[in-house]
């Protein structure tokens, strides 16, 4: 048996998220149906965590595991891309250990959210981001004010008030590692970096900044929502498009 | 009568380009039955110029004259856009004069057209742009040797070499203002500006400055097909995808 480990780019638009469901199109779903063609086997995907409806991924990992010997492991990311629909490619393909798990061996996952400064979004971008009423992209005071907010979420904390109700991990507590808005004309992104992330949990962050952008007390009530986990004082939970899945990342052991 | 003048955004993959045609579904058409609905009126919409099938506009421009008197001209834009499917967009509309034509008023016509510097293109930005192995964006030399093959564009040709041959004006004689390239993460963008364009024309340019960018004699071949006309020494003409009109300018007169 060997393990494949599969770097995969998806546009979520047209998907229900990652994992399988008993109805609609999931990322997860339509690989195993392609590797399921190629390889005349039935399998299971793994991938380093899941994508809600709607997100994207420009790199997202996962594994599976294969009786076939013969082909060149570099080989299954074109060979797959034949059976894939045209908004899932596989980007590299590549034999691992069976110690690499894609979701347990990875140590960090790094996200974009993707803003257009106007409610009005040309189409050609609708579906890649959110579009709402920003200060102007010179604005270094805004920027400034924004990257003071997105700060707070830096470091070990307890992010109850920042998942979906949902959420079924026991544990809330986690690290982030990096937080701040940068431009890429045409668009405002943030970018946050961490160990793992609850449901929801960036687009509830992106949600809360957004909320309390122009509020004179932001930075006070953000961090009284780290401390006392209270799901209602969060912003409105931003929609899923404006959402990317940039990094996965592995420590040295593959 | 009054004249009114509307700015359109559309995502052009969906379309078979502007013009009306017999089969096909074109923004000229979707335009004019979502104008119909609005006023119940039959009208026609002329645009600062065609777009081909796949081809996007961040903004194009076109006028219509209608009989309604009764809706301010301010508000054709969001009424417009109850009508409109997603990938088009009304993001302006004015009232104008008797003298304002979208096509013949125009001065200058801005493009842009995008690339992935790879060959795999994420799936989010597959309609978008066109995927080739490009030098690396740090590579300072390569974005001097492109910018030096686009900068011959510029001035007054005779364009004959770089159009369609189906094309059908008279003259090939065309200003070209701008054309240089730019990086705008995670593409390569090359601009350019003028006072109008023959059928292809900009995708004729950007084939050809990629055909010889890496050939030694490249900026004389340019120079010998801009004098000779000779459509055959061409590059092969880039796709429609990676295209995008931006900006169109007019004069004082409104």
């Amino acid at each position: 048996m060997r393990r494949i480990r599969l770097d995969l780019s998806y546009d979520g638009s047209q998907f229900c998220g990652w994992q399988i469901q008993p109805q609609g199109r999931t990322v997860q779903n339509v690989v195993e149906q392609a590797l399921r063609q190629l390889l005349k086997e039935a399998l299971r995907v793994t991938a380093s965590g899941r994508t809600d409806a709607g997100v994207h991924a420009e790199c997202q990992v996962c594994h599976f595991d294969t009786q076939n010997q013969s082909i060149p492991p570099q080989r299954f990311a074109p060979a797959l891309n034949g059976f894939l629909p045209p908004d899932i490619r596989v980007l590299k393909s590549e034999l691992v250990t069976l110690e690499f798990h894609a979701r347990f061996s990875a140590t960090k996952r790094l996200y974009h959210y993707r803003f257009y400064p106007h409610p009005l979004v040309p189409p050609l971008w609708r579906n890649c981001c959110w579009g709402l009423r920003l200060p102007p992209m010179e604005d270094r005071e805004a920027l400034e004010r924004l990257n003071e907010l997105a700060s707070l979420f830096v470091g070990r904390h307890d992010f109850t008030a920042f998942c979906s109700a949902r959420d079924q991990n026991q544990s809330k507590i986690r690290e982030v590692t990096k937080a701040h808005f940068f431009k890429q004309e045409p668009f405002w992104i943030f970018e946050i970096e961490g160990n793992a992330f609850l449901w929801n949990m960036v687009r509830c962050i992106v949600g809360t900044i957004l909320e309390y952008f122009s509020h004179e007390r932001g930075s006070e009530i953000i961090k009284e929502l780290l401390d006392n986990g209270d799901r209602k004082g969060c912003g409105t939970t931003a929609p899923p498009r404006g959402l990317s899945l940039v990094k996965v990342e592995y420590g040295t052991k593959k």
